[in-house]
C-alpha cells in the first residue's frame, strides 16, 4: 500500500460563506483576490504548487505536501474549511480504489465509520448507490474488525466530493480562519502599543478584509524597552497573516521635551494629550499611504479613561478619519481567547494600583493646548522622521 | 437524608474578573450597581431573596431556590460565574457534616472525585487539612464503591470556601455572562432591523455595561409587516437583558410620501438618505433621553455599501454623537453564534440576488439633496410622533 505522502495530492478549499452569498461580480473580485494571497502565502512557506483550479465555491491546489499545504493555508482569510484530498477521475473504479486505499491508510478498525458524497455534473451512478458501494468496499477490507456504520455519529468517515469528470476523496477537514481574503477592503492604520488588546484589535479587521500599517509610538508613557521589544515581537506574529501586503512596523519618536512639558498638565489632560497625539499621528500616516481609517483597541469601560466622553474628545483628533474600535463590545477574557488563537505570546492584565483619571476636561481645553503647543507641527516633524522596521 | 431543596441555601456569586482590576473607588460603584441590578432581575423573576451579602470579591445570595436562583442569575451582567452553594459556620464539625450530606446527594459511586479548599481568615485548621479530612470522610460513605481521588481530573468535586465564621460548600459552578455591570457605562441608542445582527450589536454595548434604548424605523424600505412582527420578537428578548432600566422599544413612522421621494434618486444616493435618516432619528433620541451614542449593526464588508468610505458619510448625519459598531471585526457565523447565546430566534441570511449599490456618491451631494428635502424638518416631525411600545 502507499504511504500517505504518495497519495494525497489535492488540497480541497473551501470558500467562506460571506463570500458564496456576494453577487457575481463582487464574488468574482473576491475569488481572485483570495487566490493571488493564496499563491503568495504558498511562496512564503516555500510550498510548491502544480495548479490552482477556481470553481464554483471551492479551490484545488494540487500538490506534493497536501497535508502541509492545508495546515498552512488554513491561515489565509476568506478560507471556512480545508482537507487534505486525494485527486481521481469520476469513473466508478477509480472512486472505489481510492476510497479503499484512503480507509486502509487511515480508518481504525472496531470503530463506527460513515460515507458521505457529493456530486456535481452528469454521472452514471447517484450519490446514494456511490455511498452504498463505497461502504461495502470498506466494510469487506475490514472483515474481522466489525467496522460498523453509523450514519449520525461515526467515528470516522471518507468523503467523496464528485465534480464533472473528477473525484476528490478525503478524511479530514481542517476548519480554517474564515473572515474576508485580505485586499477586498481599505487598508487601516492600526496602533499598537505592546499589549494583546492593540494587536487583537489589528487582527480582527484584517480578518475582514483590511490590510493593516502597523504604527508604534517608541516614547508614549508605556514605551519602555521591554515594551517596544515586546510591540516587535506581536508585529512579527501579526505580520504572518498580512499575506500579500508588506510586513513593516512604524515607529515614531517624539522629541524628549514633549513628554516633559505634557506631565506639567493635569492627570486627564495629559491622558488626553497623549491619545489625541498618537491619533494625529496616525492619521497623517492614513493620509500619506491611502489609508482610510484607524484602529484602536479602546473597549467600553475597560480603563477609567475609555468612556465614551473621552472617544469623542480622541475622534475629534483623527480629522475627519474614521476611527474603528472592534473590540467595544468584548470581555477581556474573549479578547485573551482572540490572542491564544491568533498565536500571539500572553501579556499580563496587571492591576491597575495607580489612580486612573476620570475625564473630566473638555475638547475645547484641550484644543487650546494643543494650539499652544504647537502640535501639529510636532506631529508633522515627528511623522517625517519615522522609522520603518521591515519584519 | 435531606432534599436538595432543604439543603441548598444560598448562592455564590463570583464577580467578572475586570471589576476586580478596577481602582478601589469604581470598584465599589460597579459592585453597588450590581448588587442593585440582581435585587431587580430577582424581582422580575419571582425569585424571594433572605439576604444579599456582599464581600470583596464574592456576592451570597441567601436564598430558598437556590438552584434556580443561579440559573436566572446567570444571565446578569457582570457575573463571573455561580454556585448554589450550603452555607454552614467554620468550624470544622459543621464543615464535616455538610460536606457529608452534598456528596450523597450529588456524587455517584465509582467515580473519581477531588476536595477543593479556598479560606480567607483564621481558623484552626489549613486548607490542606480540610481537604483530607473531607476527603476521609466522604471515602468513607461510599465503602463498597471505590470512590477514588483524582486531583487533576476529577469527575466530581465538592469545593469549600470558608470565610472567617462562614463556610459555603458546593458541587456545581455555572458560568456568568460575563460584562461589566449595566448602568456602570452611558445609554446608547441601538437601532433594530429586525435582524439578529441589530440585535447582536446592540446586546454586546449591553454587556459592556451600557443600557439599551431601542428604535425602529416603521416604514424604511425593509420594514413590512413580517419584519415589524420580528423586530417587536428581537426586543422583547433583548429587554430581558435590560435588567433595571426601561424594556420599550420607541417606532417611528415616516410619512409615506418620503418612501416614493428617496425611490426618484440613484439607487446609492437612495441607501445612503435612507441610513442617514435613521441616524438621524437615532441622534435625536439619543439627545432626548441623554444618551451618548448610537449603535449599528454594520460590519466591515457584509454588504456593498457597508463601505469605509459610506461609513464616514453615514457618521456626519449623527451630528457628533458617536457612532459604535461593535460588529466590526466579525464574521457572520460568529454573529450567529452569539445570537444563539442571546436566546434570539435565528433568522435567515438570505442570499443576495439584486444588485447592491457601490456607494459612489459623494457627501456633499447627499447634503445637497437632504437640504432641499428639507430633511431636518421630517425627522423633527417623525421623532415627535414616536411611538413607545412597552415590552
Amino acid at each position: 500500500m502507499r504511504s500517505a505522502v504518495d497519495l494525497f495530492d489535492t488540497v480541497v478549499v473551501r470558500l467562506g460563506g460571506e463570500i458564496g452569498i456576494k453577487a457575481p461580480w463582487t464574488r468574482k473580485q473576491y475569488e481572485r483576490r483570495l487566490v493571488s494571497n493564496i499563491k503568495t502565502a504558498l511562496k512564503c512557506h516555500n510550498l510548491p504548487c502544480l495548479a490552482l483550479v477556481r470553481t464554483a465555491g471551492r479551490l484545488y491546489i494540487r500538490t506534493e505536501h497536501a497535508e502541509e499545504t492545508a495546515r498552512k493555508m488554513s491561515r489565509v482569510f476568506g478560507i471556512s474549511s480545508l482537507s487534505p484530498a486525494i485527486q481521481t477521475s469520476s469513473s466508478l473504479d477509480d472512486i472505489l480504489e481510492v476510497s479503499a486505499e484512503l480507509a486502509g491508510l487511515r480508518f481504525e478498525g472496531g470503530r463506527s465509520f460513515a460515507v458521505r458524497c457529493r456530486r456535481v455534473g452528469k454521472h452514471p451512478y447517484t450519490s446514494q448507490d456511490l455511498c452504498r458501494k463505497i461502504g461495502e468496499r470498506i466494510t469487506a477490507l475490514f472483515p474481522q474488525s466489525k467496522l460498523r456504520v453509523d450514519l449520525k455519529n461515526p467515528e470516522q468517515a471518507v468523503q467523496v466530493e464528485v465534480r464533472d469528470d473528477k473525484a476528490y476523496l478525503f478524511t479530514d477537514v481542517i476548519k480554517g480562519v474564515g473572515g474576508l481574503p485580505l485586499g477586498t477592503q481599505p487598508k487601516l492604520v492600526c496602533l499598537l502599543k505592546g499589549d494583546i488588546q492593540s494587536a487583537v484589535a489589528c487582527w480582527m479587521t484584517m480578518k475582514r478584509g483590511c490590510p493593516a500599517i502597523l504604527v508604534y509610538i517608541e516614547n508614549s508613557v508605556m514605551a519602555t524597552r521591554e515594551n517596544t521589544r515586546r510591540t516587535q515581537c506581536l508585529a512579527q506574529t501579526l505580520m504572518k497573516w498580512n499575506v500579500g501586503f508588506p510586513r513593516r512596523l512604524r515607529m515614531i519618536r517624539f522629541d524628549c521635551s514633549l513628554k516633559k512639558t505634557l506631565e506639567e498638565f493635569s492627570l486627564d489632560s495629559a491622558v488626553l494629550l497623549r491619545k489625541r497625539l498618537m491619533l494625529r499621528s496616525a492619521q497623517r500616516i492614513a493620509e500619506k499611504e491611502s489609508a482610510e481609517g484607524i484602529v484602536t483597541a479602546d473597549t467600553l469601560g475597560r480603563r477609567a479613561h475609555q468612556t465614551i466622553q473621552s472617544f469623542k474628545i480622541l475622534d475629534e483628533a483623527a480629522r475627519g478619519f474614521p476611527v474603528y474600535r472592534p473590540l467595544v463590545g468584548l470581555d477581556d477574557e474573549e479578547i485573551v481567547a482572540a490572542a491564544m488563537a491568533i498565536g500571539l505570546e500572553r501579556t499580563v492584565t496587571k492591576k491597575i494600583d495607580h489612580v486612573e483619571p476620570n475625564i473630566r476636561v473638555g475638547l475645547e481645553k484641550v484644543r487650546e493646548i494643543e494650539r499652544e503647543l504647537n502640535i501639529e507641527r510636532i506631529v508633522e516633524r515627528a511623522v517625517e522622521s519615522l522609522k520603518i522596521l521591515e519584519l
